[in-house]
């Protein structure tokens, strides 16, 4: 509720940007959109960036410009964020349990293209019904559990019925399959991820082809993330890719390996948080101003990326302990750029992007979904 | 960015309201609420309870009519928010670093009573300036490291140096000594607990023996956290408790025991995340919409209150995996009370508290300091 005003103005240095920030390195992110755009077009696929992890219409903007097909989210209320700020094309990549939602979701599809996944007979009803109540066609996705074990059904012939089920219901169109194997995307060798994803192939195979024997033609495939895209793009299999990370990398990504084993380089980390050095009265340590609150956790630490070798030891709430030897000068007030531990979340955590490019701010992005979990 | 609308309407029942959504027990919260404030009356203590926790000005203004003394909080911008909202005495229990937030921090002491730690000359220098500037008298407190290991000064001759610093500054007047002890919150046992905080105990006798010894008269010391209030509240040195959690609790807290080695019991799950079950599809798992981006998980998993013996078996996003057994019988679009993990980062990642009373919409609080980390 608490909308803070944006911790910089256009043309500030960074070292001006009051802290927490959320630093945007443009010249890398702008290299990464690039990057992974081309990939999907060299491999003939199209590219639909996940809004899960930028949670931004200027984001999203920016990837629809250079050729994305559309948008992914999680969320109804993501979705609304996103159309409302002129993206026509937006899949839910996920299950919408509840009248509410459903109708919040099937009168956005007046204004858009709208997709959604299913996996279970009664919500497709209750979809066909939400949908025929606002006089709108939804683009239904059957969710296939890949090796996620999450969401989704095996791929069978109940699988089959339910895509039958999305055809015959009014007001819902069957748009393809989703196949997402969300597990595969940190496994850190590259060889490993890549034989998650042929066992998901298999998985997309077989399903494809009890379509294709019951006379049911599948519009599409989609899925995929950071971690994987390149071996689903490769695959023959699936027509779309939903990567959302690539445009900012992370620490946890950074810890995934390429196939010489060394570190996978090909997406930059553009994404930073600005921190202020407030407390250096215990010897040993410098205190920041970045804690829970203003990065994630739970894939690991946050590392110091402007002093390599120097641990970021543990978060309270508001508070980061660096750990500082002999050698090292950290003075109070000095701001320091961390790498968040996993982006999306830490995102979620702020209001505003601050765009850098040269050491000048260019953009100011509202984070205009954050908090979006409806 | 994206303020979204209250999850629920008051009159509303539990089972209409949107999720994922924070939903309090107004009776268990006011009973928590009664209780603390009891146990600082009782002990002849003032109780200023932190505020982020809550970053609530409703959950401040409830306090206060209880005979709170204050708020404490971490933050400028949180302060900013409960001087807004009509609270008149606000300690930042934290340093404040940088011209930016002094300069804010200044002109809110136009506005109420305004405190704030210290643990570095320059810094008092700094305070000092923007003091004058604004024209303002700005409460400054010492912090002495007691244990926690963060910011704060041993208790020393150099500690007592700050103090006269602070005395000698002009638009500073010296409050006291901030001694808060975070590590010792959590621990399980009663009976380390209470040694550690005896430990504070003794660092908090040598540091006001220094202060009397130099002719400075020490007007308060403030510290103490929900684990170990009862503590610091009989040890005859603390004059104020800083206490947040109480008012909530959370899965870890509930974790800590009592004197008899049996949990701690004083204060009651008030806080509660309702979530929806929005995927049946896997056998022995059933997916619910709450996960990284609605609770905090640095400190535990989320518990299932409503299906005891239920496991929350980790989270995605957007998504929490319970594992049901074959007895357990859970459909789609039931909802669910779930007891988050940590009360302070979770409550950050929502704007709306939805206050219930007898399984009745009673109230609708925003979490008005919510995001505000500046």
């Amino acid at each position: 509720m608490s909308t803070q005003p944006p911790p910089a103005r256009i043309g500030d240095t960074v070292d001006q940007v009051d802290t927490p920030a959320l630093l945007v390195d443009l010249d890398a992110f702008e290299r990464n959109l690039d990057r992974m755009q081309a990939m999907a077009d060299a491999a003939g696929v199209d590219l639909r960036p996940h809004a899960k992890t930028h949670k931004s219409v200027d984001v999203a903007r920016a990837q629809m410009v250079r050729g994305a097909a559309g948008q992914c989210c999680q969320k109804v209320s993501e979705a609304e964020v996103l159309v409302h700020g002129g993206i026509d094309n937006v899949l839910v990549s996920n299950q919408i349990a509840g009248d509410a939602k459903l109708s919040r979701l099937a009168r956005l599809a007046r204004r858009a293209t709208v997709g959604v996944c299913v996996d279970d007979a009664g919500n497709i009803a209750d979809l066909s019904r939400h949908a025929l109540a606002a006089g709108v066609q939804l683009r239904v996705y059957l969710e296939i559990d890949v090796g996620m074990g999450r969401c989704g059904v095996p791929a069978d012939a109940a699988a089959v019925a339910l895509c039958r089920q999305v055809i015959d219901a009014p007001g819902l169109a069957f748009a393809g399959i989703q196949a997402y194997h969300g597990k595969a995307q940190h496994i850190r060798g590259a060889g490993e991820r890549a034989g998650a994803i042929r066992h998901a192939a298999a998985i997309v195979r077989t399903m494809l082809d009890l379509l294709s024997a019951a006379g049911i033609a599948c519009p599409s495939v989609t899925g995929a993330g950071t971690g994987t895209a390149q071996f689903e793009a490769d695959s023959g299999l699936w027509t779309e890719l939903q990567a959302g990370s690539y445009a900012f990398m992370d620490a946890d990504y950074a810890r995934n390996l390429g196939p010489d084993g060394d570190p996978d380089t090909r997406f930059e980390h553009s994404l930073f948080l600005l921190a202020t050095i407030m407390s250096t009265a215990r010897k040993g340590t410098a205190i920041c101003d970045v804690g829970l609150k203003s990065t994630s956790f739970e894939s690991g630490l946050t590392l110091v990326a402007d002093l390599p070798g120097v641990p970021y030891a543990g978060p309270s709430d508001e508070h980061g302990t660096l750990v500082v030897d002999a050698g090292q000068s950290v003075s109070l007030g000095q701001k320091l750029r961390l790498i968040p531990g996993h982006c999306d979340p830490t995102i979620n955590l702020h209001d505003w992007y601050v765009g850098c490019r040269d050491g000048i701010v260019e953009r100011i992005w509202p984070v205009s979904a954050r908090g979006a979990f409806f």
